[in-house]
Protein backbone atom coordinates (compact mmCIF):
# COMPACT_ATOMS: atom_id res chain seq x y z
CA UNK A 1 0.00 0.00 0.00
CA UNK A 2 2.66 2.31 0.86
CA UNK A 3 4.95 1.75 -1.82
CA UNK A 4 1.88 2.32 -4.08
CA UNK A 5 1.12 5.57 -2.45
CA UNK A 6 4.29 6.51 -2.95
CA UNK A 7 5.01 5.53 -6.63
CA UNK A 8 1.65 7.47 -7.57
CA UNK A 9 2.84 10.45 -5.29
CA UNK A 10 6.44 11.23 -6.88
CA UNK A 11 5.09 9.81 -10.39
CA UNK A 12 2.98 12.98 -10.73
CA UNK A 13 4.39 15.21 -8.09
CA UNK A 14 8.24 15.02 -8.40
CA UNK A 15 9.11 14.14 -11.52
CA UNK A 16 9.62 17.28 -13.25
CA UNK A 17 11.26 18.91 -10.34
CA UNK A 18 14.73 17.47 -10.04
CA UNK A 19 16.53 16.86 -13.25
CA UNK A 20 19.90 18.07 -12.78
CA UNK A 21 20.55 20.78 -10.34
CA UNK A 22 17.53 22.46 -9.38
CA UNK A 23 17.28 26.27 -8.59
CA UNK A 24 16.66 26.78 -5.18
CA UNK A 25 15.27 29.91 -3.64
CA UNK A 26 14.56 30.82 -0.30
CA UNK A 27 11.54 33.35 0.46
CA UNK A 28 10.62 34.82 3.73
CA UNK A 29 7.26 36.42 3.78
CA UNK A 30 7.12 39.55 6.11
CA UNK A 31 10.48 39.13 8.23
CA UNK A 32 10.26 41.74 10.56
CA UNK A 33 13.67 41.29 12.12
CA UNK A 34 16.84 41.75 10.11
CA UNK A 35 19.09 40.17 12.52
CA UNK A 36 16.93 36.99 10.81
CA UNK A 37 17.26 38.16 7.29
CA UNK A 38 21.25 38.31 7.55
CA UNK A 39 21.62 34.79 9.81
CA UNK A 40 19.30 33.76 6.72
CA UNK A 41 22.03 34.76 4.11
CA UNK A 42 24.89 33.47 6.40
CA UNK A 43 22.46 29.80 6.40
CA UNK A 44 21.91 29.83 2.66
CA UNK A 45 25.59 30.52 1.97
CA UNK A 46 27.26 28.01 4.78
CA UNK A 47 25.18 25.50 2.18
CA UNK A 48 25.51 26.70 -1.27
CA UNK A 49 22.51 28.24 -2.08
CA UNK A 50 22.33 32.04 -2.91
CA UNK A 51 18.93 32.92 -4.43
CA UNK A 52 17.30 34.58 -1.48
CA UNK A 53 13.66 36.74 -2.17
CA UNK A 54 12.36 38.83 0.67
CA UNK A 55 8.02 39.50 0.59
CA UNK A 56 6.99 42.87 2.08
CA UNK A 57 9.51 42.47 5.13
CA UNK A 58 9.01 44.86 7.49
CA UNK A 59 11.83 46.87 6.80
CA UNK A 60 12.73 48.35 3.62
CA UNK A 61 16.39 48.47 3.87
CA UNK A 62 16.22 45.38 5.50
CA UNK A 63 19.01 44.57 3.31
CA UNK A 64 21.44 47.19 4.65
CA UNK A 65 20.55 47.41 8.21
CA UNK A 66 23.27 46.95 10.51
CA UNK A 67 22.47 43.84 12.31
CA UNK A 68 21.61 42.50 9.07
CA UNK A 69 24.91 42.94 8.26
CA UNK A 70 26.28 41.42 11.48
CA UNK A 71 24.22 38.30 11.28
CA UNK A 72 25.30 38.03 7.75
CA UNK A 73 29.07 37.63 8.39
CA UNK A 74 31.18 37.07 5.14
CA UNK A 75 27.26 36.21 3.08
CA UNK A 76 27.38 39.88 1.85
CA UNK A 77 26.94 38.96 -1.80
CA UNK A 78 23.46 37.40 -0.92
CA UNK A 79 22.12 40.09 0.49
CA UNK A 80 23.39 42.20 -2.75
CA UNK A 81 21.64 40.03 -4.60
CA UNK A 82 18.42 39.57 -3.05
CA UNK A 83 15.21 40.90 -4.10
CA UNK A 84 13.12 42.24 -2.25
CA UNK A 85 8.84 42.26 -3.68
CA UNK A 86 5.26 43.54 -2.89
CA UNK A 87 3.69 40.06 -3.11
CA UNK A 88 4.72 36.19 -3.31
CA UNK A 89 3.05 35.82 -6.28
CA UNK A 90 6.38 38.10 -7.63
CA UNK A 91 8.68 36.13 -6.17
CA UNK A 92 8.06 32.45 -7.58
CA UNK A 93 8.54 33.33 -11.14
CA UNK A 94 10.43 30.12 -12.53
CA UNK A 95 9.40 27.75 -9.35
CA UNK A 96 7.36 24.74 -9.96
CA UNK A 97 7.66 23.10 -6.46
CA UNK A 98 6.52 25.59 -3.64
CA UNK A 99 7.37 24.07 -0.05
CA UNK A 100 6.02 25.76 2.70
CA UNK A 101 7.45 25.59 6.53
CA UNK A 102 4.84 25.42 8.74
CA UNK A 103 4.22 24.10 12.20
CA UNK A 104 0.90 23.19 12.61
CA UNK A 105 -1.48 21.29 9.70
CA UNK A 106 -3.72 23.01 7.83
CA UNK A 107 -7.17 21.61 6.81
CA UNK A 108 -7.37 21.38 2.85
CA UNK A 109 -3.55 22.14 2.91
CA UNK A 110 -0.80 20.22 1.29
CA UNK A 111 0.28 16.90 2.99
CA UNK A 112 2.64 17.53 6.01
CA UNK A 113 6.05 16.23 6.03
CA UNK A 114 9.33 16.40 7.81
CA UNK A 115 12.38 17.65 5.97
CA UNK A 116 14.04 14.19 5.43
CA UNK A 117 11.32 12.36 4.49
CA UNK A 118 10.38 14.87 1.64
CA UNK A 119 13.61 15.30 0.58
CA UNK A 120 14.35 11.30 -0.05
CA UNK A 121 10.99 11.30 -1.61
CA UNK A 122 12.27 14.08 -3.91
CA UNK A 123 15.47 12.06 -5.08
CA UNK A 124 14.07 8.85 -5.18
CA UNK A 125 12.12 10.45 -7.58
CA UNK A 126 14.26 11.86 -9.72
CA UNK A 127 16.64 8.03 -9.67
CA UNK A 128 13.34 6.57 -10.93
CA UNK A 129 12.65 9.26 -13.54
CA UNK A 130 12.66 8.38 -17.16
CA UNK A 131 11.07 11.46 -18.61
CA UNK A 132 11.04 14.89 -16.63
CA UNK A 133 11.16 18.75 -17.42
CA UNK A 134 12.93 21.62 -15.96
CA UNK A 135 11.88 23.18 -12.90
CA UNK A 136 12.50 25.16 -9.64
CA UNK A 137 12.39 24.66 -5.56
CA UNK A 138 11.48 27.42 -3.03
CA UNK A 139 11.04 27.11 0.49
CA UNK A 140 8.77 29.90 1.91
CA UNK A 141 9.16 31.01 5.72
CA UNK A 142 6.22 32.73 7.22
CA UNK A 143 6.83 35.89 9.75
CA UNK A 144 8.74 35.29 12.89
CA UNK A 145 5.55 36.14 14.55
CA UNK A 146 2.30 34.96 12.65
CA UNK A 147 4.03 32.36 10.68
CA UNK A 148 2.44 31.29 7.39
CA UNK A 149 -1.11 32.53 6.52
CA UNK A 150 -3.21 29.88 5.35
CA UNK A 151 -3.74 31.08 2.11
CA UNK A 152 0.20 31.18 1.34
CA UNK A 153 0.17 27.42 2.66
CA UNK A 154 -2.21 26.21 0.22
CA UNK A 155 -0.28 27.45 -2.62
CA UNK A 156 2.48 24.60 -1.53
CA UNK A 157 3.12 21.34 -3.21
CA UNK A 158 4.31 20.29 0.21
CA UNK A 159 4.31 21.64 4.21
CA UNK A 160 7.62 20.83 5.43
CA UNK A 161 7.45 20.45 9.17
CA UNK A 162 11.05 19.99 11.35
CA UNK A 163 10.37 17.69 14.12
CA UNK A 164 11.00 19.34 16.96
CA UNK A 165 10.16 18.87 21.01
CA UNK A 166 6.31 18.75 21.13
CA UNK A 167 6.86 20.86 24.46
CA UNK A 168 8.84 24.05 22.33
CA UNK A 169 8.56 23.98 18.82
CA UNK A 170 9.82 27.79 18.83
CA UNK A 171 12.56 27.74 16.36
CA UNK A 172 14.13 30.99 15.57
CA UNK A 173 13.58 32.06 11.33
CA UNK A 174 17.36 31.70 11.06
CA UNK A 175 17.61 28.36 12.83
CA UNK A 176 14.73 26.64 10.80
CA UNK A 177 16.39 27.82 7.19
CA UNK A 178 19.62 26.52 8.80
CA UNK A 179 18.28 23.35 9.00
CA UNK A 180 16.20 23.07 5.62
CA UNK A 181 19.14 24.29 3.83
CA UNK A 182 21.03 21.67 4.88
CA UNK A 183 18.72 18.61 4.41
CA UNK A 184 18.31 19.65 0.82
CA UNK A 185 22.22 20.30 0.48
CA UNK A 186 22.58 16.68 2.13
CA UNK A 187 19.84 14.92 -0.21
CA UNK A 188 21.62 16.87 -3.14
CA UNK A 189 24.11 14.91 -2.37
CA UNK A 190 26.42 17.07 -0.25
CA UNK A 191 29.36 18.42 -1.15
CA UNK A 192 31.94 16.67 -2.87
CA UNK A 193 29.80 14.56 -4.41
CA UNK A 194 29.64 15.58 -7.97
CA UNK A 195 26.59 15.73 -10.01
CA UNK A 196 26.69 14.29 -13.26
CA UNK A 197 24.64 16.03 -15.94
CA UNK A 198 21.52 14.07 -17.16
CA UNK A 199 20.47 14.42 -20.34
CA UNK A 200 17.62 17.06 -21.78
CA UNK A 201 14.74 14.52 -21.96
CA UNK A 202 10.89 15.21 -23.03
CA UNK A 203 7.88 13.97 -21.20
CA UNK A 204 5.95 12.98 -23.88
CA UNK A 205 3.89 10.57 -21.98
CA UNK A 206 2.61 13.16 -19.77
CA UNK A 207 1.11 15.75 -22.26
CA UNK A 208 0.44 12.78 -24.78
CA UNK A 209 2.19 15.14 -27.29
CA UNK A 210 4.60 13.67 -27.52
CA UNK A 211 6.87 17.33 -27.56
CA UNK A 212 8.81 18.78 -24.76
CA UNK A 213 6.44 20.06 -22.13
CA UNK A 214 7.73 23.05 -20.21
CA UNK A 215 6.11 22.87 -16.62
CA UNK A 216 4.00 25.83 -15.75
CA UNK A 217 5.43 27.37 -12.47
CA UNK A 218 3.83 28.83 -9.89
CA UNK A 219 3.13 32.25 -10.98
CA UNK A 220 1.30 30.88 -13.93
CA UNK A 221 -0.86 28.42 -11.93
CA UNK A 222 -1.83 31.59 -9.80
CA UNK A 223 -2.66 33.69 -12.72
CA UNK A 224 -4.96 30.94 -14.23
CA UNK A 225 -6.31 30.01 -11.02
CA UNK A 226 -7.81 33.63 -10.55
CA UNK A 227 -9.05 33.67 -13.89
CA UNK A 228 -10.96 30.55 -12.86
CA UNK A 229 -11.77 32.17 -9.89
CA UNK A 230 -13.75 34.66 -11.37
CA UNK A 231 -15.17 32.73 -14.23
CA UNK A 232 -16.30 30.23 -11.21
CA UNK A 233 -18.08 33.75 -9.74
CA UNK A 234 -19.59 33.97 -13.56
CA UNK A 235 -21.26 31.16 -14.05
CA UNK A 236 -22.71 31.37 -10.21
CA UNK A 237 -20.78 28.16 -8.87
CA UNK A 238 -18.73 30.19 -6.65
CA UNK A 239 -20.45 32.10 -4.28
CA UNK A 240 -17.35 35.24 -2.98
CA UNK A 241 -19.21 35.75 -0.09
CA UNK A 242 -19.07 32.16 1.10
CA UNK A 243 -15.96 30.79 -1.11
CA UNK A 244 -15.61 27.70 1.27
CA UNK A 245 -12.48 26.04 0.56
CA UNK A 246 -13.22 25.98 -3.30
CA UNK A 247 -9.99 27.19 -4.76
CA UNK A 248 -7.54 25.96 -2.15
CA UNK A 249 -8.97 22.55 -3.37
CA UNK A 250 -8.35 23.68 -6.99
CA UNK A 251 -4.71 24.64 -6.18
CA UNK A 252 -4.06 21.44 -4.60
CA UNK A 253 -5.41 18.99 -7.61
CA UNK A 254 -3.83 21.40 -9.72
CA UNK A 255 -0.40 21.40 -7.73
CA UNK A 256 -1.03 17.11 -7.93
CA UNK A 257 -1.60 17.19 -11.73
CA UNK A 258 1.78 19.45 -12.70
CA UNK A 259 0.72 21.12 -15.31
CA UNK A 260 2.22 22.31 -18.66
CA UNK A 261 1.83 25.63 -19.85
CA UNK A 262 0.01 24.04 -22.43
CA UNK A 263 -2.52 22.85 -20.21
CA UNK A 264 -2.53 26.35 -18.39
CA UNK A 265 -3.32 27.86 -21.75
CA UNK A 266 -6.16 25.50 -22.30
CA UNK A 267 -7.41 25.91 -18.73
CA UNK A 268 -7.58 29.67 -19.17
CA UNK A 269 -9.50 28.99 -22.42
CA UNK A 270 -12.59 27.46 -20.85
CA UNK A 271 -12.37 30.01 -17.77
CA UNK A 272 -12.33 32.57 -20.58
CA UNK A 273 -15.52 30.92 -22.47
CA UNK A 274 -17.27 30.36 -19.14
CA UNK A 275 -17.04 34.08 -18.56
CA UNK A 276 -18.80 34.39 -21.72
CA UNK A 277 -21.26 32.15 -20.83
CA UNK A 278 -21.62 33.94 -17.60
CA UNK A 279 -22.49 36.93 -18.83
CA UNK A 280 -26.49 36.36 -19.30
CA UNK A 281 -28.35 36.16 -17.15
CA UNK A 282 -28.99 32.68 -15.42
CA UNK A 283 -32.42 31.91 -14.16
CA UNK A 284 -31.68 28.42 -12.93
CA UNK A 285 -28.12 29.41 -11.70
CA UNK A 286 -26.72 26.50 -9.67
CA UNK A 287 -25.85 27.35 -5.95
CA UNK A 288 -22.33 27.77 -4.66
CA UNK A 289 -19.80 24.83 -4.23
CA UNK A 290 -20.83 22.40 -0.91
CA UNK A 291 -17.43 22.60 0.82
CA UNK B 1 39.38 -3.82 7.18
CA UNK B 2 36.76 -1.05 7.21
CA UNK B 3 34.25 -3.38 8.97
CA UNK B 4 37.28 -4.36 11.56
CA UNK B 5 37.79 -0.81 12.21
CA UNK B 6 34.42 0.20 12.74
CA UNK B 7 33.54 -2.92 15.12
CA UNK B 8 36.98 -2.04 16.81
CA UNK B 9 35.85 1.33 17.11
CA UNK B 10 32.35 0.99 18.47
CA UNK B 11 33.17 -1.62 20.81
CA UNK B 12 35.88 0.34 22.81
CA UNK B 13 34.06 3.51 22.53
CA UNK B 14 30.74 3.37 21.83
CA UNK B 15 29.26 0.38 23.97
CA UNK B 16 29.39 2.22 27.15
CA UNK B 17 27.05 5.51 25.39
CA UNK B 18 24.43 4.56 23.47
CA UNK B 19 22.55 1.81 26.22
CA UNK B 20 19.11 3.56 26.64
CA UNK B 21 18.85 7.28 26.52
CA UNK B 22 22.45 8.68 26.89
CA UNK B 23 22.67 12.16 28.84
CA UNK B 24 23.56 14.70 26.74
CA UNK B 25 25.46 17.72 27.16
CA UNK B 26 26.27 20.75 25.19
CA UNK B 27 29.57 22.38 25.94
CA UNK B 28 30.68 25.84 25.03
CA UNK B 29 34.10 27.17 25.49
CA UNK B 30 35.34 30.23 25.79
CA UNK B 31 32.12 31.96 24.17
CA UNK B 32 32.28 35.89 23.35
CA UNK B 33 28.99 36.55 21.89
CA UNK B 34 25.63 36.95 24.46
CA UNK B 35 23.50 36.01 21.79
CA UNK B 36 24.70 32.90 20.77
CA UNK B 37 24.16 31.30 24.29
CA UNK B 38 20.86 32.33 23.73
CA UNK B 39 20.13 30.77 20.31
CA UNK B 40 22.59 27.87 22.20
CA UNK B 41 19.82 27.32 25.25
CA UNK B 42 17.25 27.84 22.33
CA UNK B 43 18.61 25.66 19.92
CA UNK B 44 19.03 22.67 22.30
CA UNK B 45 15.47 23.30 23.86
CA UNK B 46 13.84 22.69 20.71
CA UNK B 47 15.58 19.15 19.90
CA UNK B 48 14.56 18.41 23.89
CA UNK B 49 18.06 18.64 25.45
CA UNK B 50 18.43 20.81 28.62
CA UNK B 51 22.18 20.43 29.59
CA UNK B 52 24.32 23.31 29.03
CA UNK B 53 27.47 23.83 30.35
CA UNK B 54 29.96 26.98 29.50
CA UNK B 55 33.71 26.87 30.16
CA UNK B 56 35.52 30.45 30.63
CA UNK B 57 32.95 32.80 29.07
CA UNK B 58 34.15 36.24 28.28
CA UNK B 59 31.20 37.69 30.03
CA UNK B 60 30.93 36.12 33.72
CA UNK B 61 26.86 37.27 33.51
CA UNK B 62 26.37 36.05 30.17
CA UNK B 63 23.85 33.75 31.36
CA UNK B 64 21.39 37.15 32.88
CA UNK B 65 22.66 39.39 29.69
CA UNK B 66 19.47 41.38 28.00
CA UNK B 67 20.80 40.14 24.44
CA UNK B 68 21.11 36.02 25.79
CA UNK B 69 17.32 36.22 26.75
CA UNK B 70 16.12 37.91 23.94
CA UNK B 71 17.79 35.27 21.89
CA UNK B 72 16.58 32.21 23.69
CA UNK B 73 13.16 33.30 23.49
CA UNK B 74 11.33 30.92 25.38
CA UNK B 75 14.58 28.71 26.43
CA UNK B 76 15.04 30.58 29.72
CA UNK B 77 14.78 27.19 32.04
CA UNK B 78 18.04 26.35 30.13
CA UNK B 79 19.47 29.33 31.01
CA UNK B 80 18.74 28.63 34.58
CA UNK B 81 19.88 25.32 34.87
CA UNK B 82 23.19 26.08 33.08
CA UNK B 83 26.54 26.15 34.92
CA UNK B 84 29.34 28.16 34.59
CA UNK B 85 32.98 26.66 35.39
CA UNK B 86 36.59 27.25 34.68
CA UNK B 87 38.06 24.87 33.04
CA UNK B 88 36.82 21.48 30.45
CA UNK B 89 38.11 19.37 32.72
CA UNK B 90 34.96 20.37 35.39
CA UNK B 91 32.25 20.46 32.23
CA UNK B 92 32.70 16.03 31.75
CA UNK B 93 31.49 14.89 35.05
CA UNK B 94 29.51 11.57 33.52
CA UNK B 95 30.49 12.03 30.22
CA UNK B 96 32.08 8.67 28.68
CA UNK B 97 32.13 10.35 24.70
CA UNK B 98 33.27 13.66 23.63
CA UNK B 99 32.78 15.07 20.43
CA UNK B 100 34.43 17.68 19.22
CA UNK B 101 33.16 20.21 16.45
CA UNK B 102 35.52 21.43 14.28
CA UNK B 103 35.97 22.43 10.75
CA UNK B 104 39.41 21.63 10.14
CA UNK B 105 41.14 18.00 11.34
CA UNK B 106 44.28 17.96 13.07
CA UNK B 107 47.39 15.97 13.06
CA UNK B 108 46.94 13.79 16.31
CA UNK B 109 43.63 14.13 16.33
CA UNK B 110 40.43 11.74 16.80
CA UNK B 111 39.01 11.08 13.32
CA UNK B 112 36.99 13.73 11.42
CA UNK B 113 33.38 12.73 11.04
CA UNK B 114 30.04 13.92 9.43
CA UNK B 115 27.68 14.55 12.32
CA UNK B 116 25.15 12.20 10.46
CA UNK B 117 27.85 9.24 9.52
CA UNK B 118 29.32 9.37 13.57
CA UNK B 119 25.66 9.42 14.63
CA UNK B 120 24.12 6.13 12.73
CA UNK B 121 27.52 4.32 13.94
CA UNK B 122 26.65 4.95 17.19
CA UNK B 123 22.93 3.80 16.68
CA UNK B 124 24.38 0.67 14.92
CA UNK B 125 26.23 0.25 17.90
CA UNK B 126 23.38 0.11 20.08
CA UNK B 127 21.83 -2.26 18.32
CA UNK B 128 25.10 -4.47 17.78
CA UNK B 129 25.51 -4.39 21.87
CA UNK B 130 25.21 -7.22 24.41
CA UNK B 131 26.77 -5.55 27.11
CA UNK B 132 27.51 -2.16 27.81
CA UNK B 133 27.41 0.45 30.91
CA UNK B 134 26.62 3.74 31.59
CA UNK B 135 27.76 6.72 29.94
CA UNK B 136 26.81 10.15 28.77
CA UNK B 137 27.80 12.00 25.54
CA UNK B 138 29.02 15.69 24.88
CA UNK B 139 29.10 18.23 22.11
CA UNK B 140 32.09 21.09 22.44
CA UNK B 141 31.77 24.01 20.68
CA UNK B 142 34.68 25.73 20.61
CA UNK B 143 35.00 30.47 20.71
CA UNK B 144 33.23 32.07 17.95
CA UNK B 145 36.59 33.17 16.74
CA UNK B 146 38.93 31.07 17.34
CA UNK B 147 37.36 27.64 16.84
CA UNK B 148 38.60 24.67 19.68
CA UNK B 149 42.17 24.72 20.72
CA UNK B 150 44.27 21.56 19.70
CA UNK B 151 44.78 20.11 23.10
CA UNK B 152 40.36 20.32 23.70
CA UNK B 153 40.53 18.28 20.24
CA UNK B 154 42.85 15.66 21.19
CA UNK B 155 40.42 14.85 23.97
CA UNK B 156 37.62 13.88 22.11
CA UNK B 157 36.61 10.68 20.89
CA UNK B 158 35.58 12.16 17.23
CA UNK B 159 35.56 15.34 15.31
CA UNK B 160 32.32 16.18 14.25
CA UNK B 161 32.15 18.33 11.15
CA UNK B 162 29.44 19.75 9.59
CA UNK B 163 29.69 19.62 5.79
CA UNK B 164 29.24 23.32 4.18
CA UNK B 165 30.45 24.42 0.93
CA UNK B 166 33.76 24.52 0.65
CA UNK B 167 33.93 28.47 -0.24
CA UNK B 168 32.38 29.96 2.40
CA UNK B 169 32.26 26.92 5.74
CA UNK B 170 31.33 29.55 8.40
CA UNK B 171 28.55 28.36 10.21
CA UNK B 172 27.15 30.79 12.90
CA UNK B 173 27.66 28.93 16.64
CA UNK B 174 23.99 29.28 16.97
CA UNK B 175 23.46 27.09 13.95
CA UNK B 176 25.86 24.68 14.35
CA UNK B 177 24.25 23.68 17.71
CA UNK B 178 20.63 23.78 16.13
CA UNK B 179 21.91 21.20 13.37
CA UNK B 180 24.24 19.12 15.33
CA UNK B 181 21.14 18.64 18.22
CA UNK B 182 18.54 18.28 15.71
CA UNK B 183 20.77 15.01 13.76
CA UNK B 184 21.37 14.15 17.57
CA UNK B 185 17.84 13.83 17.85
CA UNK B 186 16.93 12.66 14.73
CA UNK B 187 19.03 9.62 15.57
CA UNK B 188 17.72 8.95 19.04
CA UNK B 189 14.46 8.58 17.55
CA UNK B 190 13.22 12.21 16.64
CA UNK B 191 9.93 13.91 17.42
CA UNK B 192 7.10 12.93 15.36
CA UNK B 193 5.82 14.76 12.43
CA UNK B 194 2.36 16.22 13.25
CA UNK B 195 0.37 14.69 11.06
CA UNK B 196 -3.42 14.82 10.34
CA UNK B 197 -5.28 11.74 10.54
CA UNK B 198 -4.50 9.93 7.83
CA UNK B 199 -7.36 8.77 5.16
CA UNK B 200 -8.46 4.83 4.89
CA UNK B 201 -7.42 5.01 1.32
CA UNK B 202 -4.08 5.34 -0.27
CA UNK B 203 -4.83 8.78 -1.93
CA UNK B 204 -5.03 10.68 1.60
CA UNK B 205 -1.47 11.94 1.36
CA UNK B 206 -2.70 13.81 -1.48
CA UNK B 207 -5.43 15.40 -1.03
CA UNK B 208 -4.37 17.04 2.24
CA UNK B 209 -7.97 17.59 3.51
CA UNK B 210 -7.30 15.65 6.88
CA UNK B 211 -10.52 13.41 6.22
CA UNK B 212 -11.09 10.22 4.87
CA UNK B 213 -10.77 10.84 0.77
CA UNK B 214 -11.25 7.87 -1.09
CA UNK B 215 -9.69 7.91 -5.14
CA UNK B 216 -12.13 8.02 -7.81
CA UNK B 217 -11.93 4.81 -10.22
CA UNK B 218 -11.85 5.30 -14.14
CA UNK B 219 -15.87 4.96 -14.29
CA UNK B 220 -16.33 7.95 -12.21
CA UNK B 221 -13.60 9.52 -13.81
CA UNK B 222 -15.07 8.84 -17.36
CA UNK B 223 -18.67 10.13 -16.04
CA UNK B 224 -17.10 13.63 -14.92
CA UNK B 225 -15.34 13.96 -18.22
CA UNK B 226 -18.29 13.22 -20.19
CA UNK B 227 -20.49 15.62 -18.11
CA UNK B 228 -17.20 17.89 -18.92
CA UNK B 229 -17.50 17.34 -22.58
CA UNK B 230 -20.89 18.38 -22.58
CA UNK B 231 -20.59 21.44 -20.70
CA UNK B 232 -17.48 22.90 -22.74
CA UNK B 233 -19.74 22.31 -26.34
CA UNK B 234 -22.66 24.31 -24.08
CA UNK B 235 -20.45 27.85 -23.85
CA UNK B 236 -18.63 27.14 -27.08
CA UNK B 237 -15.32 25.95 -26.01
CA UNK B 238 -15.49 22.70 -27.58
CA UNK B 239 -16.60 22.26 -31.32
CA UNK B 240 -18.03 18.86 -31.41
CA UNK B 241 -17.26 18.57 -35.44
CA UNK B 242 -13.63 19.25 -34.35
CA UNK B 243 -12.97 18.16 -31.16
CA UNK B 244 -9.16 18.13 -31.66
CA UNK B 245 -7.30 16.15 -28.78
CA UNK B 246 -9.12 18.64 -25.88
CA UNK B 247 -10.83 15.57 -23.96
CA UNK B 248 -7.94 13.31 -24.29
CA UNK B 249 -5.80 15.74 -22.87
CA UNK B 250 -7.97 16.75 -19.89
CA UNK B 251 -8.43 12.97 -19.57
CA UNK B 252 -4.05 13.02 -19.18
CA UNK B 253 -4.04 16.09 -16.74
CA UNK B 254 -6.97 14.29 -14.07
CA UNK B 255 -5.40 11.18 -14.32
CA UNK B 256 -2.12 13.16 -12.84
CA UNK B 257 -3.78 14.71 -10.26
CA UNK B 258 -5.74 11.39 -9.01
CA UNK B 259 -8.92 12.62 -8.08
CA UNK B 260 -11.17 11.90 -5.04
CA UNK B 261 -14.46 10.72 -5.29
CA UNK B 262 -15.35 14.21 -3.53
CA UNK B 263 -13.39 16.31 -6.13
CA UNK B 264 -15.32 14.34 -9.32
CA UNK B 265 -18.36 15.92 -7.16
CA UNK B 266 -17.07 19.56 -7.33
CA UNK B 267 -16.41 18.71 -11.02
CA UNK B 268 -19.26 17.84 -11.89
CA UNK B 269 -20.99 20.92 -9.90
CA UNK B 270 -18.09 22.81 -12.22
CA UNK B 271 -19.76 21.46 -15.52
CA UNK B 272 -22.87 21.52 -14.11
CA UNK B 273 -22.73 25.20 -13.68
CA UNK B 274 -21.08 25.92 -17.08
CA UNK B 275 -24.58 24.31 -18.68
CA UNK B 276 -26.50 26.22 -16.82
CA UNK B 277 -24.91 29.22 -18.16
CA UNK B 278 -24.00 27.98 -21.13
CA UNK B 279 -28.01 27.59 -22.28
CA UNK B 280 -28.74 31.31 -23.41
CA UNK B 281 -27.39 32.63 -26.55
CA UNK B 282 -23.83 33.74 -26.32
CA UNK B 283 -23.80 36.67 -28.53
CA UNK B 284 -19.45 36.69 -28.26
CA UNK B 285 -19.16 32.88 -27.68
CA UNK B 286 -15.24 32.40 -27.90
CA UNK B 287 -13.59 29.73 -30.35
CA UNK B 288 -13.33 26.09 -29.80
CA UNK B 289 -10.05 24.93 -28.51
CA UNK B 290 -6.93 25.81 -30.82
CA UNK B 291 -5.55 22.56 -30.38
Amino acid sequence: MRAATIGRFYRHDFLPLMQTHPSTRFILIQTSHAGNVGATARAMKTMGFDDLVLVAPRWANVLRREETLQRASGALDILKNARIVATLDEALDGVTHLCATAMTPRDFGPPTRAPRQHFEMLTKAKQDATTHANGGIAFLFGSERFGMSNEDVYRCHVALSIPTDPQFGSLNLGAAVQLIAYEWRQALGGFGTPVRPEPVETSGSSTGSGRTAILADAQQLSGMLAHWEKALVGIGFLDPTAPKKLMPRLNQLFNRAQLTQEEIHILRGVAKAMTAAGSHPTPAATGPAKS
